[in-house]
């Protein structure tokens, strides 16, 4: 019996940490371990760290390094995005209206349900088209006095689609309109210049560019009013309190510059696997359609509808195949459900049921894909013979 | 000239990882690399994991590993602690009235006081004696009909205090009041068993016990309502969203599961280090006293206060010795003001201003104490004589 296979199609979901990211982590848990905040040389060296990885950071997003706060994660940075902004907002009497997405993560659109919930915000869900994209159109129309912040993503995490956030940004800014966008997706694959998307807030996450998981970055503009979510020491000039976790923030420096550097020859490299992917699904799975965006879609990012198959079962034979892959965000895995956003797409359930992500990567080959489009049509006849 | 030394003396700071704890968390960046959510193979050995140490941690504090929350950190522990509990408590009508210790890490006090500024929350803040301890009947009476939460920690960062915390959990227990400690400075060193310490949430951080800085626990005992600070995904039962930091939960349960085993050994050892840096600086310090409890303090912990010397002048002449040391908690570092805590033991501001503590640790030699001994008066009485 040949030997399984094990194929990583779930790029999207996390990925593994680039060895030159490891290394570069290396020496600050057992030499250069001192408390950023300490006035000693133990401490100023792990604070020269900390500040070298800010001042990266910045140059990649084009803003200043004040203005890098270092969170958790990609969730905590959307978190703190919202409840910040909101909250220091409402208590300047600025009001009480919050505009988002309904294809945004859960890390978004959750936070948004607790503000309207537990804290008394009134929330306006936009509309999207059937790729999942919002109308620039829509965010003027939505907008009212009492707003205080407009929160859609740079691109979606479940179908690949990226949204005209430069435009959103502009009507926001001739608003006045703080703007946030999720960029947890995007991060490593996508420009990230924060003047040229016109954002106000944006967040990312070390584990989707080959950093490790437990490391984000919040982009805040000069001057957007934060009510700080996580208090105590003053880290992060007030912002976000708790010692700084160095030798990841080094780690999430190292892996955005190395993401950003290479992306235009990564991001060609992937769009043909994807691509590949796309044609090929498409070409021997009757009754399969693409979900988001033809073209406006993240370069490494196939994502399918599949006729009457469960995406659970998909994903369980697939992996017994040696195929490593997602039925949308990992972070709902066990939720029989179709997710929020295949629905906000208008899609049949009989055909959200059956939703399948391939996310391709660096370690990614011709031959994982070739495998994968061999495997692949033969599993969902199976499924649908049952 | 002779080559000046480097004599770390701020373990309470923070603490350098253990290389068997670095050596436990080495694969999960390259090799287990999977979102523990995701149900592939990838993902479930990442699971396994995170569930391995779930338990592992569990066994230390005696309880189930459906009560530990993994978190960014001690701070981040704390503020679910307080935030998640108070907000819960409230919107379930059971209250608005916080008792807090005046001796609190800022993870604590802040949260506490932007609670009562920004949410209208009532705060008690509790007396404590000259040794900064909360006598266990000034919580009894303290308690009101809608009492929602006492926060005491189990010991002070600055001063090394140890509060009698089972005895105030008991006095909450038969009140029905929900009892938070921060037990992130005793971690390594004090028994942590929830039901001997009658608390029914409590904090740790793993870059204290010679883990990686950068993740915490949360221990919440089973029914205790807690609104999440943190949403998104399902993680670690709705409690806390975002992706699992794998390795660093891997290894702080691999530092936590060490310092315990070994601690009344390690105990033995740093207290001994500890009694002679407090008698030489007693003996060769005029007008220095030891702040924090003469017996009932961290095995690990020397705190004083010394008489017309500024702190911060101490630290950077210390530093240039070659000795790292600090005058309260770091987080605090940079305020010339004495900290609140110092001033709440009624210690006058001419003593307050001059505070040092010097915390040894593991790798605290008997030559490094010999060392500072012979160091610090000179310093001091230089200074002194500016």
């Amino acid at each position: 019996m040949a030997e399984t296979p094990s194929i990583y199609l779930d790029h999207a979901a996390t990925t593994p940490v680039d060895p030159r990211v490891v290394a570069a982590m290396m020496p600050y848990w057992t030499e250069v371990y001192g408390n950023p905040s300490s006035i000693h040389r133990y401490g100023q060296a792990a604070a020269a760290a900390l500040e070298a990885a800010r001042r990266d950071v910045a140059e990649v997003l084009a803003c200043t390094p004040n203005e890098i706060v270092f969170t958790s994660c990609g969730s905590e940075s959307d978190n703190l995005a919202l409840r910040g902004v909101a909250l220091a907002a409402r208590a300047a009497g600025r009001g009480n209206h919050l505009i988002v997405s309904p294809v945004e993560h859960h890390a978004v659109s959750h936070t948004a349900a607790q503000l309207r919930d537990s804290f008394g915000f009134d929330v306006t869900w936009l509309p999207v088209d059937e790729y999942g994209r919002v109308n620039p159109d829509d965010v003027g129309r939505a907008i009212r006095d009492d707003t205080v912040l407009i929160s859609v993503m740079l691109a979606n995490n479940e179908i690949g689609t990226i949204q005209p956030v430069a435009e959103i940004g502009a009507i926001a800014r001739r608003k006045g309109i703080p703007f946030h966008t999720d960029a947890v997706q995007g991060g490593g694959m996508l420009d990230l210049n924060v003047d040229r998307l016109k954002v106000d807030l944006l967040a990312l996450s070390a584990h989707k560019f080959y950093g490790p998981k437990g490391v984000g970055v919040l982009y805040v503009r000069k001057d957007t009013p934060l009510l700080p979510m996580l208090t105590g020491g003053g880290h992060e000039r007030g912002r976000r309190a708790g010692t700084q976790n160095v030798p990841y923030i080094v780690g999430l420096a190292t892996a955005l510059r190395l993401a950003q550097a290479e992306k235009e020859t990564a991001n060609t490299r992937l769009q043909a696997l994807r691509d590949r992917l796309i044609a090929g699904v498409l070409e021997t799975i009757p009754q399969a359609r693409l979900t988001g965006h033809p073209s406006e879609r993240l370069p490494n990012h196939a994502s399918f509808a599949i006729r009457g198959v469960q995406g659970q079962d998909l994903l369980v034979h697939l992996d017994l195949a040696g195929i490593a892959a997602s039925s949308g965000s990992a972070c709902n895995t066990g939720n029989p459900e179709p997710s929020e956003v295949l629905l906000a797409l208008g899609l049949p359930r009989e055909w959200a049921l059956g939703s399948l992500r391939l996310t391709v990567g660096r370690q990614t080959t011709d031959e994982d894909v070739a495998y994968t489009l061999d495997v692949l049509p033969r599993i969902v006849a199976r499924l649908r013979a049952l």
